[in-house]
């Protein structure tokens, strides 16, 4: 675990906190017997809310972690894991 | 706002919470300030979890609303708006 702040790291905090609430919002939706389409549109929403966190974080991550490391022994490590994290949020 | 209630009903209210769980959790991630890719990985967890949620209440809304609106006057209407939905969540 490493501890560091970057830029963003209110804004993705709030993104966060509003995409918990959506969800929260779908799911009161659904329950309620909300007409299916407008459950899938809500929930494309999310998705879409996901994409834009994750690719802030990054976008963070990239200025912040990875040039803090730039030229170090564990450079390597960082970019696999970099590489492995992006494989699977891609893929 | 229509009132139906579907086979998976359930189902879909239990994953919709536990994404809502997900997501707090990767709020309390960032938080604390772990790891970027670590975030990544749940982040992208959660985009599979929306989903295979979403595919669920397709399914359901396949099976049940559709066959109910089967040659009633509506199903044009039914069937323009799933496909906006459809466009929607996967464009």
């Amino acid at each position: 675990m490493e501890n560091h702040i970057h830029t963003s790291h209110k804004q993705v905090l709030n993104r966060l906190s509003r995409i918990e609430g959506h969800v929260a919002a779908v799911r009161r939706m659904v329950a309620e017997g909300r007409d299916c389409p407008d459950v899938l549109v809500q929930m494309a929403a999310i998705r879409k809310a996901m994409d834009n966190t994750a690719k802030l974080i990054l976008k963070d991550h990239m200025e912040h972690c990875l040039v803090h490391t730039a030229g170090g022994e564990d450079q390597t490590e960082v970019l696999k894991k970099l590489q492995k994290a992006l494989d699977r949020y891609m893929g």
